[in-house]
């Protein structure tokens, strides 16, 4: 568990911060709308619960964090307004790691709950927001206490770095690997793979225990189309990474070992996999399976610097930064942070000058059964 | 409810922080820890729930906060392991303004739940502690959901201070009335107590709804012994902080129309105050009432800064900076702050050295009826 619990998104609101830097996860949100629209009628037109719990997973902190709630609120009170029914009491709970900045999304909630009376009014029944630390690779929630559980662009990570991977990182011949490449071992490859099938099936485990019978999960998340987990596609965005900290190392500004024994917790999984252990675990049925891509940059708009508009790749290399630069941060120092990412800005706009390249997500629909 | 936004401990672990200057409050923790300690069992023995809500209101940040949640677990474990039952599921609920830095909570909440591993082994049931932001007065948690709920050092803070409180403090004779004083007009007075019994009936009603039938509280606050609330008991703490401030206008340093702006939404209530809102509000019954009182200095032993022993006066001051620094900083500026806390101890001192004074607690045990 030691990386992950120096893996958060940059806090507060400055230029290389979540919050400021989060629009690729936004648009996420936005698309796998629909998917959650369509679970959460499914939900209450099969029993509408007088209370209802519901949950964000890896919530993080920033303006996304209360679009979702907002988005699942809207559409439990509009289908509750057709069906005539008063609006169950709402139990949310927004989960993420300890280290999360909740006291940013705290801070937020005084306006969120004002805005929900004056656009709903006082027949809205109440609504309770509660902040829940700890990883969602173990028990969080009371027993049979949740109606629907959401996460978006949390479950491609990892609980730990596959155990015993460091060893055999030094003794890896490529150089520059920090996350499963078409040259990695294949000893490598089968600790990521057994790693992603230990973490998620004790996540389903987890909600299976919390979940009440007919419950539901929307999960969407980085993936990949092809069943090889080599395959380009997934690799891109830690090679160029892994270039731009090669480069350093060539003058001199950090130590190969250092780049050796650097392990990213992260495994975007393919839709077999996830299929296996959904069936192996049991409790839950797999009622729709989509994937969907998204622009490295271009779809995307983010705020122009102060100097002007920003390129690709700096956009590119701001969201990824923005995400992992606390992990980075605690094993290559703060130091060489600002060098680090616009070599790797410099990368991707090359990169993006040859191809155009797009991140898979997947999103799933999970129903417990009764 | 402006200015208890603006209420909150002192956040970190700085010189003035409220986690290093809050030895008053565990002091009184500790004296209550018996009444907490009969009121669990005597819950337990009645029925003992498979799920068990439990809340601490205004539970701040620092040592504190998970020393209350400590001892109440250690009651649970102990009463159950004497019963022979399994410990229930614990749902434990941190409740504090938004502005409470729960970022520090939880940054502990690790090294808890690993202690509470080793202290009680695998046999101990299921423990979830959340954050739960919002200000007691009104609700916080769903129906009928809790069992216990504790409050300490909290309960003497109003939500606001009383309306149409302003204009008449500008036409008050007296200066530097910043609380209920000897020479409060009547008005004033009474503007307090109303607010006090708005407060406090709503808080009654808002938990209410909460406790499950049988289900009880623990609350202990700053309180009087005098039904006089211009008792020179109540007095001396906010009468000293408003000399300091007068000495500062003498000095031209603070304008005197700030100091007469400035009220503070404080009340200390006595045994029939409190009587009569519990009777009125009608859901609970009061089975027990104690006041004791907490020397102002001497019986608390505090750090010693690094020139050496800090003088009673210096010791108080600190306890009340880390409390009440954030509602003078926004009403008097940052600036003033050091200095105003000098001249504060040096007076504190002064009056030491006349009389030794205490604070008056008052601590309530309250069932709900069934």
């Amino acid at each position: 568990m030691e990386v992950v619990q120096v893996l958060h998104m940059n806090k507060g609101a400055g230029e290389t911060s979540y919050a400021k830097n989060s629009k690729v996860q936004s648009k996420i949100i936005s698309i796998t709308k629909t998917v959650i629209e369509e679970a959460i009628i499914e939900l209450l037109c099969k029993n509408l619960p007088e209370s209802m719990g519901i949950a964000d997973l890896g919530c993080s902190s920033g303006p996304n964090t209360l679009t979702v709630i907002s988005e699942i609120i809207d559409i439990i009170y509009s289908k509750c307004s057709n069906l005539g029914c008063p609006t169950p009491e709402l139990r949310i709970c927004l989960n993420d790691l300890y280290s999360n900045d909740f006291n940013d999304v705290f801070g937020s909630l005084p306006a969120f709950y004002n805005k929900l009376k004056e656009e709903k009014g006082t027949d809205f029944g109440q609504c309770f927001i509660t902040g829940v630390p700890g990883s969602f690779y173990g028990r969080l929630f009371p027993r049979k206490s949740m109606h629907f559980v959401h996460s978006s662009s949390s479950l491609h990570w990892l609980s730990q770095v596959p155990p015993g991977l460091d060893s055999k990182a030094s003794t890896a011949i490529n150089k520059g690997r920090i996350y499963i490449s078409k040259i990695s071992p294949q000893s490598v490859l089968d600790s990521y793979m057994l790693q992603f099938q230990k973490d998620f099936s004790l996540f389903l485990k987890s909600r299976s225990d919390e979940i009440a019978p007919g419950g539901c999960m929307v999960l969407s998340f980085t993936g990949r189309k092809s069943m090889d987990p080599t395959a380009i596609e997934s690799c891109h965005q830690w090679e160029l990474l892994a270039q731009a900290l090669m480069n350093m190392v060539s003058e001199g500004l950090i130590p190969e070992e250092k780049v050796n024994t650097f392990n990213a917790p992260y495994y975007g999984p393919c839709a077999e996999e996830l299929g296996l252990e959904v069936q192996k675990e049991g409790s839950f049925i797999m009622d729709r399976l989509e994937a969907f891509e998204i622009d490295w940059d271009g779809s995307v708009d983010m705020p122009n610097t102060i100097n002007g508009t920003l390129s690709g790749g700096q956009r590119v290399a701001k969201t990824i930064r923005a995400v992992i630069e606390s992990m980075l941060e605690s094993h290559f120092g703060r130091d060489i942070m600002d060098d680090l990412f616009q070599r790797h800005a410099d990368l991707v706009d090359k990169h993006l000058a040859k191809t155009r390249t797009k991140y898979t997500n997947l999103v799933i629909h999970l129903v417990r059964k009764g």
